[in-house]
C-alpha cells in the first residue's frame, strides 16, 4: 500500500501501526528525541513499553536523527508528537517534508491565533510556506483499546476529501471504522474541549468519594455535569468555528475520557477538594493536555467575551475548571448557574 | 408550602416525596392498584421495599380506592406511574381532576398520534376536554440517588412558564436542581429517547464480555456506539419537532442510564450474542420501558419515512435495536453504516 513514516513513538501514533500493518503498509516508526527509550526497547523486544503491547513485527524503527534521511520516501507522514511537541515538530520536521507528502497528526489540541482559536492542523498549515496537506484524526479512540482490537469509530479531517479517502485506505479496518470530514476546524475543536469537560466530569468523581469516605461513585452528578458539558461544548463549537454535527465527536470522546486514565484521575482528586498542586504532584510525571486545553479555551472564551461575541456567564463550569487548574478556588460546582429557563418561541 | 397528592408509588415519585417534604410541602403517597405491597410496607415501617429506602416522616399514604377523596384537597397532583400505567392514569384519575389543579408527571415515553409522535402530556391534554395544566419532569435523574442527596439536574417542562415556576419551587433544593422549559416535546423527546440508545450502547459491553471471557469492559466501542446515539438522538428530536438544545438531557440521560440497572442489562445480555427471549426470560420480572421506546421509536421513524420526511438509513443503530428486540437478528453492530464523509459548504 504505502510507505508510512510515524514521527513520535507515542502511545497512540504507535498504536495505529497495528491497523497500518495489517492492510500491508510499509512502516517505520521514528522517535521523537523523547522517545530514545521507547524506540531503544522495541528495537530489542519489539514491545512498547507505555502502551505495554508487542507492536506488529516487520515495522522498521529510527531515532529522530534518522527521520530526516527517511522522509523523502515516505507516501505519508503520520504526526504522532503530543501537543508538547508540536513546536518541534513545526519547526524541526515540517522544513523537512515536501509538497507532495501529507501529513496526518494524532495530537489534539487548539490554540490562539490572533482572533481565532484554530487547530494545529491549520497552525502548521500557516507555519510553512508550502503547500503540505495536513490532515488529523478526531473522534474516541484510546490506544490501548485499539492496539486490543477494540471497534473504535472515528473521524479524518483536512481540506480534500480525496486525499482523506487514500489515507482512510491506509489504516481503515473492520475494527478501525473511518469517517471523513473536510470540516477540520470542528472535528479538531469538538475532540480538544472534550478534554477540558472530562475533566469537569470528573469532579462529581471525587465529590462522591469524598462524601461516601470511599471509592464509590453516584452517576446522578456525574450525568448533570456531562450535560453541561455538552452544553457548553455545543455553544464553543459554534464560536470557534465549527459545525455543529461534529457534537457526537466530541460527545464520544467526553465518554470514553472520563473512563481513561489520567484526565478523570486528576478530576477525582481536585474533587475531593484537594488543591490543584497537590493533585499535580500526585499525579507526578504524567502529561495533562487536558489542564493545557482548559487553560486556553477559557483564555480564548475571554477574548471572544471582549470581543462581543460570546457571554463568560453562559460558561459556567469552563470558567470553574479554569478556576481549579490555576489555584483560585477548591472545588466547589456552581449548580445555581446551571439552571436555565427556555422558552420556546 | 404546597398540599402535594402523589399517585403511584413507584421509585421515582416516592423519591420525589424526599425533597419535597425537606420543603415543607404537606404530602400523600397514594398507590396505583399495583403498589398495594409497597403502601403497605410503608405504612408499618416507613421504609419503600423498591426503591430500598426510609421515606421522610410525617407523610400520608393511601391505596387506590382512597384517591379520589383526596384530590379535590391537593394544589398539585405528581403523577408517578410509569409507561405501563398511562391508560390507568388517563381513563381513571384525570376524570377527577379540577382544572385548577396542575399535574406534574415523572413517566418518560413517547407515543404516536396520527401523523406525530407525541409526549405523554401532550397525550393527557388531548384526551380531555378539561384545560388542566399537564406538565412534566425530564433530565438525568435515578430515583435512588435522588434519594441519596446526590446533586442531580433536571428539567420541568410545561405550557406555562409561571406555573413551571411555582412548581419548582416546591421541589427545587440545593441538590436538586431545576431549569424550566416550555418545550414539552423536545424535553420529554430527548429523554425517552436515551431510553432506546442507552440498550443500544450497552450492547458493546455485552460484546467486550463475549470477547474477553469475563467481565471486562472496552471502552472504544461503547464510545464510538455513544457518538452514533448522539448523531441519531439529534436528527430524531428534530423529526418529531424538539428544540435542538435538548440534546443536552438526552446525552445526560443516556450516561446516566448506561449505569443504571434493567436498560444496561438487556443490552449487554444482547450484546453477549443472547437472543431476546433469551434475555427476557433472565431479567424476569421487570418492566422494560426501552424496550417499549425502541419499538415506538422505529415505528414512527417508519412513518415519517414513508411521507418523506425521513430517511430511515440515517439511523442504522435504532434499526438495529429494533432487529433485536423483535428477534429479527442476533446482535451484529453495523459499524459500517455509522461512517459517513462531511463535506464542509
Amino acid at each position: 500500500m504505502a510507505n508510512i513514516l510515524f514521527i513520535g513513538a507515542g502511545m497512540m501514533a504507535s498504536a495505529l501501526t497495528i491497523p497500518a500493518a495489517e492492510n500491508g503498509n510499509k512502516i517505520c516508526l521514528a522517535g521523537s528525541p523523547l522517545d530514545d527509550e521507547i524506540i531503544a526497547e522495541i528495537e530489542r523486544t519489539g514491545y512498547h513499553k507505555t502502551l505495554k503491547r508487542q507492536l506488529p513485527q516487520g515495522i522498521e524503527t529510527c531515532r529522530a536523527d534518522g527521520i530526516a534521511g527517511r522522509i523523502s520516501d515516505a507516501d505519508l507522514i503520520l504526526c504522532g508528537v503530543s501537543s508538547f511537541g508540536v513546536e518541534w515538530f513545526k519547526n524541526e520536521i515540517i522544513p523537512l517534508i515536501p509538497e507532495r507528502t501529507p501529513v496526518l497528526a494524532v495530537t489534539k489540541g487548539m490554540m490562539q491565533d490572533g482572533d481565532a482559536f484554530i487547530s494545529y492542523p491549520e497552525y502548521y498549515e500557516k507555519s510553512t510556506g508550502k503547500r503540505i496537506s495536513f490532515n488529523a484524526i478526531g473522534g474516541p479512540c484510546t490506544s490501548y483499546e485499539l492496539a486490543d482490537h477494540d471497534y473504535s469509530a472515528v473521524t479524518f479531517c483536512g481540506r480534500d476529501i480525496e486525499t482523506l479517502r487514500t489515507l482512510k485506505s491506509y489504516f481503515a479496518t473492520a475494527y478501525y471504522r473511518v469517517s471523513l470530514s473536510t470540516d477540520i476546524r470542528g472535528v479538531e475543536c469538538a475532540v480538544a474541549l472534550k478534554n477540558a469537560y472530562a475533566l469537569a466530569v470528573s469532579l462529581a468523581i471525587g465529590m462522591s468519594y469524598k462524601r461516601e469516605g470511599r471509592e464509590f461513585e453516584h452517576y446522578n452528578s456525574q450525568a448533570a455535569l456531562f450535560g453541561q458539558a455538552i452544553r457548553e461544548m455545543t455553544g464553543l463549537l459554534a464560536l470557534f468555528g465549527g459545525d455543529a454535527s461534529n457534537l457526537m465527536l466530541g460527545a464520544g470522546d467526553l465518554y470514553v475520557t472520563i473512563f481513561g486514565g489520567r484526565t478523570r484521575k486528576l478530576g477525582t482528586l481536585l474533587g475531593t477538594g484537594m488543591p490543584f498542586n497537590e493533585a499535580m504532584d500526585a499525579l507526578s510525571g504524567i502529561t495533562l493536555e487536558s489542564v493545557v486545553i482548559a487553560g486556553r479555551t477559557a483564555e480564548a472564551l475571554r477574548r471572544f467575551a471582549a470581543a462581543g461575541k460570546a457571554r463568560i456567564e453562559d460558561y459556567p463550569l469552563l470558567c470553574h475548571v479554569e478556576e481549579l487548574i490555576t489555584g483560585k478556588s477548591l472545588v466547589n460546582v456552581p449548580w445555581e448557574k446551571f439552571e436555565y429557563e427556555f422558552i420556546r418561541k
